[in-house]
C-alpha cells in the first residue's frame, strides 16, 4: 500500500522535475534515503521518518525511550545506506490536552533518550520545529530528518543488485524486538486473541532473554558502524524494520530473485544467543521464535547479500550471520522469499503473520485505553 | 512558548554535542534553518515544518492548497536565510479513517498542488515517509523537510543583526494572508465573538480584494529570488509568518534593538495595491487592515533590515517597501516594536491582538464541525 501510494501520487508525477535536477539528487525517491551530489567528492543522504503516538509507540510508554527510538530508526535508514550519520532535525507535535506538568515530564525524559541516542551515534540536533497541536485528539507526532555523508563513490546499497550466488546475511537476532512486542502486549493484556497460546511461552521467559526483547523493542541499536564496513561489500542492503520475510521480498522482488532462507539459522541465532534457554524449548516455542524472525518488525538490524567469497572487517561486538542465500529456482516461481525447513522449500508468504501483528502493532493497545 | 520549550529541553542539552560537531554545522539550532559544511565552496541550509490539519489548515479544504501551502512555508524559510531551494522530502501520516475514495481524491489534489509549487521553485520530491495513522482520532499531518545551497561565504541573515539606522523592508503586502482568514471566518459563519464588527467589512470588499486575500492565504509565494538578491545586503532578516509585530519583536530583542513602524507606511501599502477602494475607507476599515498588517500571520514575505544607504538590484514583479527604521530611543523602553501613529510612538504590544486569532487561526473552525 505505502510504496503504491508513493509511486502513484509522488514518484511518478516528480519524476520530470527530479530528472531535471539529477545532477544534484542522482538518486531518487525510490529508496530509504536520498543522495544529495553537494561536495565534489562526497555525497549527503538523508531520510525522514515520523512517528506517531498509539502507532508507533504505546499511549503513556516511557518518553524516554520515545526519544531514542524516534533518532534510532532515523539513523538505521542511514545505516542501510552506508553512510555516516551527521545529524538531526527534529519537528515535534504536542497535543494540546497536555498539561504543563504532563508535558515538562515529557519533554525532559524525550530530549534526555534523544540526547542519549545522538551522543551514541555523534549525531549533533541542528534545528527543528516545535508544534502544539491545539487539539483535544491528537497525540504526539514526531518528526526526524537525518543526514549522512558518505564518499561520491559509494553509491548507497540498493535492494535491486542481489545476484544468484549471493549469500544473505543479518546483524544481531532479528525477531527479538517482536518477542519484545509480545511481551508488553501480555503484560498489558491485550495478546491479540490468535496469539492466546502464546501466554504461557510468554510467561515463562527467562527474566535476560525478557530484559534483551523488551531492550530491543525499545531502545534498538542499529550497527551503524557495519553499514560502513560493508561499502564495496554489500551488493543489496536494507534495515529491517517489518521483519524479515517482508524486508527480504522487498530485495527478491526488485532483484528478481529468489531469496531462500535456512530455518535452521534463523532458529542458529536463538540458539547461540540464549543456549541453555533454547535447547529446554519444544517444537512449538521454537516455532513462536521463527514466527518472531520472520514477522516481527521494528529490528533495525541490517540485512545484506553479498558474493559468498567476498570478506570485510569484522567488527567488535556486532554479531552478523548468514542465513540463507539467492537462488536460481526451477520452475515457474515467482520471484519471493522461501523458506528452507525440515519439510523442504516453501513460500515465507505461508509462515503465520497475523495481520493486527505485522501491520498495526501498537493499535490494539491504544484502542483498550 | 515555543522558543522557551526548544531553548530548554533541545538547544542546551544539545549544545555541548553540536558544538564539537561545529565544523559540519556552522550555525546551531537558534535558526529557523540549520546549516551544513559540507561542500568547501557551498553550504547547505535546511528547514523542517509540521503542518496538522484543523490547526494550519481547515479540516476539509481543498487539498491542493494543502499540497501547495506545506512546500511554500518551508521554501519561506530558505528565502529567509538567502538560500537558493535544491529539494524536499516529504513524510505524510493519513488517519485510516478517510476511505479509499477520500484518500484518492486527496492525494490526487494534495499532490498536484505540491508538484505545482515545486515547478515554481524548481525544488524537487527527493524522498519520503508515509504513515497511516491508523487511528479513528488523528487528522492528516504533513512534515517537509527543505533543502538550499548558498555559498560559503553568506552566512545567512541573522535576527540579531539589526543597528541603530538600518532601515526595515518588507516584500509583497503582509496582513493580505490574514484578510483572506478574516473572509474564511466570515463565509464559514465562524467569526471569532471579539471580530463580529468585522462582518460588514469583510461583506463589502471588493471581488478582486477579496480574491487576493484568500490566495495569500492558500497559496502564499514567497519571493525566494529577493533572499538571494539580498546577500551582503540584509542585515537582519527573517520570513513573516507571525505577523509584522512579532516577527519584528524576535529581530528587536535579538539585536537589543528597537524596532520603529511607520503606520502610514504600512497603511500605505494597501493604498499602492487597491488605490481606489483605499481611499473609499474610513477610519475603522483602515484600522482593520492595519491590524491584519501588524497581528496576521501566514503572509511568508520577507522582512529584513538593511543600511539605510545600501541598494540592491530590483527584481521585476516583487513589490518591496520600507516600512520604518531601527532607532535608539531614548528613556528605558524596553527593546521591542514601536509603532509611529498619528498620537504618537507606542508600543505595538498595545495594537488590538486577539488571541484567538493570532495563536490558532483555524482551531476555532475545526471545532465548530
Amino acid at each position: 500500500m505505502e510504496f503504491d501510494l508513493i509511486r502513484r501520487y509522488f514518484q511518478a508525477p516528480f519524476s520530470c522535475l527530479w530528472q531535471q535536477h539529477s545532477q544534484r539528487w542522482p538518486a531518487g525517491a525510490n529508496n530509504d534515503c536520498s543522495a544529495l551530489q553537494l561536495h565534489p567528492n562526497e555525497r549527503l543522504w538523508t531520510s525522514t521518518d515520523t512517528l506517531v503516538e498509539g502507532v508507533h509507540w504505546f499511549s503513556g510508554h516511557c518518553a524516554y525511550d520515545v526519544g531514542w527510538k524516534a533518532l534510532a530508526c532515523n539513523v538505521s535508514d542511514l545505516m542501510a545506506c552506508g553512510a555516516e550519520p551527521l545529524g538531526f532535525v527534529l519537528a515535534l507535535t504536542l497535543p494540546s490536552v497536555l498539561d504543563d506538568q504532563l508535558q515538562t515530564v515529557f519533554l525532559q525524559e524525550f530530549s534526555a533518550g534523544l540526547l542519549a541516542c545522538a551522543q551514541q551515534y555523534q549525531c549533533p540536533l541542528v534545528g527543528g520545529d516545535t508544534t502544539s497541536g491545539r487539539t483535544m485528539q491528537l497525540g504526539v507526532v514526531i518528526n526526524i530528518t537525518v543526514f549522512g555523508v558518505a564518499p561520491k563513490a559509494h553509491c548507497g546499497f540498493a535492494r535491486d543488485r542481489a545476484v544468484v550466488g549471493d549469500a544473505v546475511w543479518v546483524s544481531g537476532l532479528p525477531g527479538l524486538a517482536r518477542l519484545g512486542l509480545l511481551c508488553e502486549y501480555a503484560w498489558r493484556g491485550v495478546l491479540p486473541d490468535g496469539l492466546a497460546q502464546h501466554a504461557d511461552f510468554l510467561q515463562a521467559l527467562p527474566a535476560v532473554v525478557r530484559q534483551d526483547a523488551l531492550s530491543a523493542l525499545h531502545q534498538p541499536r542499529p550497527p551503524v558502524a557495519l553499514g560502513l564496513g560493508l561499502r564495496g561489500v554489500a551488493n543489496a542492503a536494507l534495515d529491517l524494520s517489518d521483519g524479515l520475510a517482508g524486508d527480504l521480498d522487498h530485495i527478491a522482488r526488485a532483484s528478481q530473485a529468489h531469496v531462500v532462507v535456512q530455518s535452521a539459522d534463523v532458529l542458529g541465532l536463538w540458539r547461540a544467543a540464549y543456549p541453555q534457554w533454547f535447547e529446554s524449548l519444544e517444537v512449538n516455542a521454537r516455532n513462536i521464535l521463527l514466527e518472531c524472525s520472520l514477522v516481527g518488525g521494528d529490528d533495525y538490524q541490517l540485512c545484506w547479500t553479498q558474493p559468498a567469497y567476498a570478506t570485510y572487517e569484522p567488527l567488535p561486538g556486532v554479531l552478523v550471520s548468514c542465513i540463507g542465500d539467492i537462488q536460481a529456482l526451477g520452475g515457474n516461481k515467482n520471484y519471493g522469499v522461501w523458506l528452507n525447513n525440515s519439510e523442504g522449500v516453501e513460500s515465507a508468504g505461508g509462515v503465520n503473520h497475523p495481520r493486527s501483528l505485522s501491520r498495526m502493532p501498537y493499535a490494539s493497545y491504544q484502542h483498550c485505553v
